[in-house]
Parts: C-alpha cells; sequence; structure tokens
C-alpha cells in the first residue's frame, strides 16, 4: 500500500528558503581581525541567488557540474555552501591544508571547473592552479593582487560577478538522492578518495545536527564554527544553522588561541565545535587574560579525543562543557555525541563523558570481531567499530565495487577498534591497522603502550604485532628509558602483568633512543615493524 | 551525478531497533488508576517483536494488510505502534469517540483485518463490531468478559497469543515510500477521509518532533503523553520517544484533572501534550489540591488554541510553561510550535505565544486570498493558509486526482484562514468555509465576533456570511443580549465601527434568543444561515 504522503524531497534549496526566510534575520558573522563583518541569513539567500546566476550565466556552469572551495570559514564560504547544491551543481570544499600534489590530484580527479578563493589564499592556489587541468574559471573573494593566479583559467572578483544579479532564483527540482556535495579524504596510503553527499544525506544529518543529542541547535543559539568548512563539511553546521535559524560566528583565518577568545568575548556565542589542540590554546588564553566567556555553554570537539584535564580545567574556571563528538568524512561526518545520560552523575558521568559518544536512530553500530564475527555490544567485546545508515556513505567515488577493506555486507568498517555499550556507547581504542591480531584473538597496543608509560622509569612505549608462527602475530614492546632511570625487561613485563591479561603480555622487548614519528607527530609504527623485521632492533626474549 | 550515500530506508523498524536497544533502559509507564505500570523500551522491543510473530504465524497477517487498534493510551498500543509498521503491515488507529457509523466506515474503507481492543472498551467495541466486514481476528488486551464481542470474529486474548512467541523478529526490508499507518479525519460533512503516512514520513516528523524547535525529546525527558493515540498519531510522540530515548507516562483511561494531577506527582514528567480543555480541569484540581507538579516544564497545546488566561496561570502558579503547536491529521500532524524567539520579551514574547507558530523546514506554508492569488508573508495580509512538504498528505486514500477543495497545485489547502509572518508564525483566525467572501475581499467572521462580543450588553454574537447581489457575500450578525441588557443595531454598529475597517462593518442585524450549536458546543453556522435564507431570522437593515 503506497502512503498518500508528498513526494517533497529533501533539498538544499529547502534549507536555504527556509533559512532565509523564517530565519531571515539570524546572521552570520565573519571574524576581521577587529570586529566583524555581517551578513543575516535572508543576504545570504539573496547572495546564494545572485552566486548561482552568475555561474549559470557568466561561466557558464550547468548540470551538475563541480565548484570547488578554497576557503576559510566566512559569510562568503557558507553563501557558496547553500547556493552550489541549491543551483544543482556540486559544492567541493578543498582541503587547503593538504600537500599540493593531493589538492590538485583531488581537483582532477573531481572535475572541478570552478575555484571559489579567498584573496588571502592566493598565494597557496597558484602552487597548484597550473595543474589543476579541468579548472577553467577562478572567483576571487576579497581584494588583493591576482596576478600570481597566471592565465591557466579565467580570473574574475566575486563582487564583480555577483553586481546586479537578480536576488531570486528559480531552485530547480532535483532527486534527493543526487550529489550535492563531495569531500575527499587524505587516508596514509594511496591517493585521497572521495565520498559524494545527497541533498538528502545532508538534509537527514542536519536534523541530527539539529537535536538535543546532536549539537542542540535552535534560533536562541550563536554557534562558533572553528571547524575548517573543508573538513568533513565543518560538521554539517552550515546546513544545520540555516536549518534551525542558530546564528553563526565564522572565525575566517584567525585560528589562534587570542582571536578566538577574543570572538568569543564579542561575538557570545553560546556554542562552538573544533578539535581540541585549538582549545589548549584557547584555555592558555584565558588563563592568562581577562575574558568574559560567560556566554559560552557548550564545546563540541571532535577529530581526536580531548584530554581530561582540559574538559575539567574549561568546566572547573569558565563553565564551559567539553563534549566528545566522533565521525568520519565517511559518515557526513557526525556518528556521535557524548552526552552524560540523565541520571548518571560523579564517576558514572565521567565514565560517559571519556567516550566517543552516543549513536542516533541514523547510525545503526555493529562491533566485528577478528574473523569477521559479530561481537556484543556490552561495552567489553573488542571488535572493528562498522556502521551504517542514511548519511554513511557506501564506497568511494569511482568504485564500481565497494573496497572490501572498507565495506563489508553493507556496512562501512570504520577502522577504528573498540567496545559499543549496551546503551549505543561507542568507546574508540586502536585502529584497526594498529591492533595485534594474536590466535584470533585482538590486543590493543593502546592499551599496552598506556599501562607500560605509566610505569616511572618509561618515557615512551609503541607496541606493535610482529609475526608469530603459532599465534599469527604477537606484540614487540620497544620503550625509550626516562633519562638515567633504568628498568629490565623481566620488571616491565611484571609492571604489565598486573594491567593486562597474561595472554596479552609481550614476549620481545626492545629498548630504544626514540620512538620513530610521522610528520603530525604520531608514532610511525610501519617504520617501527620494518625495523623489526630487518633485524635492526635488539630484542630481548621474555616468556617466564 | 549520483551520491555515494548508503541507500538507507527510513524505516519505523529502524526507530524500534533504536529505541529498544540504545535506549532500552528507558520506559513507559501506564497509569492504573493507582500507580503504574512498567515496561522498559527493550521489553516494547521484545514485545513487539511477539505481537508481530503472533499476528504473522497465528493469524495470518501477510503484505500490508490493516491491524487497527481501539485502545487508550498505554504500553500495548505503543508495542502495536512500533510493532505493526516495523513487520510491513499498516497500523490503523480508530478514533472510538467517532459515532458508531463512522467507525465501521473507516475500518471497512481501510479493510482492517484485525482489531486490537482494551478490554475495558469490549462494550464500545460490541456495538460496531459486527457491521465490521473485513474483520476477521479481534484481540484483547487484559482480563473481562469477552461475550459481549460475539462471534462475528475470532477473539483472542493479548496474553496467550504472545506467549512463548520469539523475543526477536527478522523485521523486513521495505521501501520507505509504503504505508506505515492509517489515519481518518471526521470532516463535518461527507464521510471520513483517511491519509496512510509512510515510514518516510514518520521517521522525518519524528525527527522534528524530537527537535529543540518541536518538542524538544532527549533521554533526560519524561513525556505525559495525554493526546490519544487515536488522534492523529498521538502527535508523533510515540515514535519521537523511541527515537530520542525521552521516557513515556500514558495515562489510559484516565483522563480527568485529578489522574492527570496524581500522573503528574508520582510519574514526574518533564514535558506533556495535550488539548487546552484538559488543562482546564488539571488548573482547577491544582488550584484546590496540595499536588507536588514541580517536575513538569514544558506543556504543548494542540487541538485548538489556550486561552491565554490559563497560559499565564500555570505559568504563574506552578512555573509550567503553556505552549501553542498547530497541526492536522494531513500533516502527520505537526505544523507548527511557538516557541518565542530568542531576544523576544514582554509584550513582543506574548504576541508569539498565541499565535500558532512557527513552521519548521519541513513545513513550507503560504497565504493565498480569495481570488487564488499568493498574498505576502508580511503578518497581515489574509488568506487561507497552504502548505506542503515531506510529512503532508498530497490526497486521501482513494482519490485518483487531489480534491480540488482540499488541494491546489501540489499544496495542502489547510482550511484555515490567517496570516504568516515574515519570520514564520502562522495565525489563524477563522476556518476558510466560515470566512466571509466580500467583493474579492475576506471579512473574518471571528473577529467580528470578538469586537462585538466585547460590548457590555452582548452575551454571544455569531457572524455569517450571506447572499449579497453586489457584493457576493456580506456579514449577518445575529447576537444574544445579556439578561435585562439593552442595546440597538445602530449602537452595535457604531461600536464595531471603532474596531474594525468601515467596509466590513455588517448591514444585516438579528437579535435572537440563543445561538445554535453543534454536538461539541460551537457555534453552528450552518443553521444560522439556513435559518436565514428561510427567512426565519427577525433582520434589521442598518447601512448609515
Amino acid at each position: 500500500m503506497r502512503s498518500t504522503m508528498m513526494d517533497a524531497p529533501l533539498l538544499v534549496s529547502r534549507i536555504l528558503e527556509h533559512g532565509s526566510t523564517v530565519h531571515g534575520t539570524a546572521d552570520v558573522a565573519t571574524w576581521t581581525g577587529a570586529g566583524s563583518s555581517r551578513m543575516t541569513y535572508a543576504q545570504v539567500g539573496a547572495t546564494a541567488a545572485q552566486l548561482a546566476h552568475a555561474l549559470r550565466d557568466d561561466l557558464g556552469v550547468t548540470g551538475d557540474q563541480r565548484v570547488a572551495t578554497f576557503m576559510w570559514n566566512n559569510a562568503e564560504h557558507l553563501v557558496a555552501y547553500l547556493g552550489v547544491p541549491s543551483m544543482g551543481a556540486v559544492l567541493h570544499t578543498l582541503n587547503l591544508r593538504l600537500f599540493p600534489d593531493q589538492i590538485t590530484y583531488i581537483a582532477n580527479h573531481a572535475e572541478d571547473r570552478v575555484v571559489i578563493v579567498d584573496s588571502t589564499l592566493i598565494p597557496l592556489l597558484a602552487k597548484v592552479l597550473p595543474a589543476m587541468s579541468t579548472v577553467e574559471h577562478v572567483v576571487v573573494v576579497g581584494g588583493g593582487d591576482v596576478a600570481p593566479l597566471g592565465d591557466s583559467a579565467a580570473v574574475h572578483r566575486w563582487d564583480d560577478l555577483l553586481r546586479d544579479k537578480p536576488e531570486r532564483f528559480d531552485w530547480p527540482a532535483l532527486d534527493e538522492r543526487d550529489a550535492a556535495a563531495l569531500c575527499y579524504t587524505s587516508g596514509t596510503t594511496g591517493h585521497p578518495k572521495g565520498v559524494a553527499y545527497s541533498h538528502r544525506s545532508i538534509w537527514l544529518h542536519s536534523m541530527q545536527v539539529c537535536a538535543p543529542e546532536g549539537f542542540g541547535l535552535s534560533p536562541a543559539d550563536r554557534e562558533l564554527a572553528i571547524v575548517p568548512m573543508f573538513h568533513a563539511m565543518s560538521w554539517g553546521i552550515p546546513f544545520a544553522a540555516l536549518m534551525s535559524g542558530a546564528s553563526l560566528i565564522m572565525p575566517d583565518r584567525f585560528l589562534k588561541g587570542e582571536p578566538i577568545a577574543q570572538m568569543i568575548e564579542v561575538e557570545r556565542p553560546t556554542k562552538a565545535g573544533a578539535v581540541p589542540t585549538i582549545w589548549t590554546e584557547v584555555l592558555s588564553y584565558l588563563d592568562t587574560h581577562d575574558v568574559d566567556v560567560s556566554s559560552l555553554k557548550e564545546v563540541i570537539v571532535g577529530g581526536s579525543a580531548c584530554p581530561p584535564a582540559l574538559m575539567a580545567a574549561f568546566k572547573e574556571r569558565y563553565g564551559i562543557e567539553i563534549i566528545h563528538a566522533w565521525g568520519m568524512t565517511e559518515m557526513s561526518p557526525l556518528g556521535s555525541v557524548s552526552r552524560t545520560p540523565a541520571g548518571a552523575t560523579g564517576e558514572a558521568a565521567w565514565g560517559y563523558r571519556i567516550t566517543q559518544g552516543r549513536v542516533p536512530a541514523g547510525v545503526a553500530a555493529r562491533i566485528v570481531g577478528p574473523l569477521g564475527e559479530r561481537m556484543p555490544a556490552d561495552g567489553r567485546s573488542v571488535g572493528e567499530l562498522e556502521v551504517r545508515g542514511p548519511w554513511t556513505t557506501s564506497r568511494y567515488i569511482g568504485e564500481e565495487i565497494p573496497d572490501p577493506e572498507k565495506f563489508r555486507d553493507g556496512w562501512l568498517r570504520t577502522g577504528d577498534v573498540g567496545t559499543l555499550s549496551a546503551d549505543g556507547f561507542i568507546t574508540l581504542t586502536d585502529r584497526a591497522k594498529d591492533v595485534i591480531k594474536s590466535g584470533g584473538e585482538w590486543i590493543s597496543s593502546v592499551e599496552l603502550e598506556n599501562a607500560l608509560m605509566a610505569h616511572p622509569a618509561v618515557l615512551e612505549a609503541c607496541v606493535v604485532g610482529v609475526p608469530d608462527e603459532r599465534w599469527d602475530e604477537r606484540p614487540l614492546a620497544t620503550v625509550v628509558l626516562r633519562e638515567g632511570a633504568t628498568a629490565s625487561a623481566e620488571e616491565l613485563r611484571e609492571f604489565l602483568g598486573e594491567r593486562v591479561a597474561r595472554w596479552q603480555l609481550p614476549e620481545r622487548w626492545a629498548f630504544i633512543e626514540a620512538v620513530p614519528k610521522t610528520s603530525v607527530g604520531k608514532f610511525d609504527k610501519k617504520q617501527v615493524r620494518s625495523s623489526y623485521a630487518a633485524g635492526a632492533l635488539d630484542v630481548t626474549e621474555v616468556t617466564r
């Protein structure tokens, strides 16, 4: 039996239309270094229409052609976020922090036809533009010299292009499953891989961002969106703001502790979102300056776990709640938010706060063991986290068949290992590739490392899985001792034995000068494994 | 360009699965007259699976067959709400307050195959069951004599049927646009008309009910769902509760002021929803008894506007915010909620509170004038409200072509007349059929009545449109004077002239003994018009 409900597609243009009329007096403030420039959502709607006219009539953008952005968080980027998908074109947010060859690879792979760029980013774009083979037009927002962009593409000024364009656009009726926006992930190996969000997935994801168990956005909110709009659709905040009527505060290129603290004092956000590292800087600025941050009640952090000490410091000194969220570019990106369940207080509440959070109805989650077996959601059984739902990708762009390393039976393999509790809270401990597969069981390298680093003599400990004839893999512990400290492998193994199950204890130990690190400062486990394979480590065997 | 997002359908079974696992410890409390019985959402999930097994295996329910409920608000009704659509069958909530011939018409029109009934409602069902020609099975919840049900259908006991059934069901993969539930509206003329909600519309509507600008439901909430589950899917609260993890408190058949007040004291709801009339009763009980209602922060009222005095009394005496919501069975039903915008205080806030509320992104709204022309959303221009969106119906069940009286160009004509403000707030004044169409303009009969009833001599005033050669229609004012009071038509017309535009002033006046009323106590305007047409009124003409 078919329903009688209207066949009303979930389109970004409807979010834009709603936000720019019903919430037309809400606004986006863009930090200029000294105060803000301001654009109401009514103006966002009018400017988005002008942009669509300019792209279609002047630059010849038709159908689902890709329009890229190479921009900081600001009002014009917000206009592009809403306007480009609304006209049926596909928004592609280029991550300006990637290596130049990754940026050009991505632009070429997506076949970007237009790039909108902040004038402050012209020097950066100039380096990669000549290698972008499909880009025909560059639109520059703001003043400044455009000469470095050369002549590989036609260069236009945003203001010139939009001037006198109509402030209304007859947004087309689209299929809600059409692509609305692209985002590429920069894996550690191989080329970046892209996902294509649909109008439908953006709508459903936005509703979840607005939900009380999401970010809880309403017209009473002013959201400071620090997470760059070139990262994972800026967690969906730009769309959710227009949907809910929450005003936005955008930091543009001012991402240090001091300007963020100033923005909070001047623009009085109620909520904010950013990676934890920025909040460390903000905290140290607040601790040494007199800044009024009383408007800010809640900060969502994602990207990596927040140090508990930072969470406690913000709460105790400034009354600001820091809340974990977890997600992936492949998930639009919101996967979970760690709001404490009603009734949990003290230690119990803290136990929830440090998890990656609880999944909403739109994210089904399961834990899968080393042999592909389903593990119970009991908060103890460890396995790889797999997810599915209407805002999770089923494959990467260009894949005929989903990569079995990343997808299994219609589920996304997150590559993260951890537990899922009966009440839907995710706790992640390892990347799947760093887990040690031993005799059909998984050993967490991170757990062993943390336990080892609690020993007073240990400065750093890096644990990796190495081949073992009987068990497939066994842990190898590489240890850096503190200057002047001594400890034997036997002593450390005994210390560890008081903290983890006996079968997890490493038999192979190596004392090293320093743990090799990647370019972003993480343990380079690949290099530790190859040093071991090459016989370059002085390994002690302890099995007692 | 197609998106890479998963093709994950929005199904009621996913809401059930999420609610009964992630929020498995949340619960539904059903009032028993003295305390509550309690069922966790984990048990709701298990019982829904048992119900699905019983319906399929014992009663032979297949495909999209209709399973009706004839029930109060209780845990078993919640199980049916989730379980019946999850198995692919279609839930049909029968409104037990309708006339018997309407109930049988509806059950026959929907071709209900099973009716689940509360044992306390057996006497009522017994009256209509013999005329339900498609019903083969009746499932009785609770004890009591089933003999009155006769033998026109097989009678089963809920407990017997579900006993020993598996607590898991392999919910089928359905099309999200399949019908999940039916609801019929009892129009004032003709047969009731049905709408068929889809899994998709229920999902999207539930997300809006959960949204901060909806009911704002989270696991911290305990929602007292007084609005009967046989009315407009009980405003979507049963689905939204499982989706959000909010616990539920169900009054069963105890709908008077006293038990409701007791439920509030014992079960400590944070929020509630019901028509205004119930709150009048609750208020008078609270004012005369010592009851702790401190848990209750917010009450959503719908169905009709709440008297401002009632809103003020609850706020001042009990700290409870009464908030208007507006909707229709045709809209799942949520159309708008009147939350005050940030920054509006005092008189300005009150101006928002008394509206029908603000539309969300999922409800596009427009005002259409008497000639079918689009009116501005300026808060002043009066016309019929038309809406559209993914949880609004496009037609009634069985209609090949949508009835043009109810649908226009893909929009639902609400039959309500009023204004729409620039910031999306709806203010409704009249039913379209009661508006007076005069010379291409609309005159609000309700506005004239309210203005007239402000005159000290006037007890009641009922204004209707009557045929006029020159203007199509003109207002006729029928007036009941207070006992002992006197006032001439000239005097009343002059009084009115200070309050409304001159061209709206009635030329035709009749003093009557009493305004005829419908069975639910509303002015019976149809009868006033026919009395006038039959020349049964003593009409004075005043045109000065």
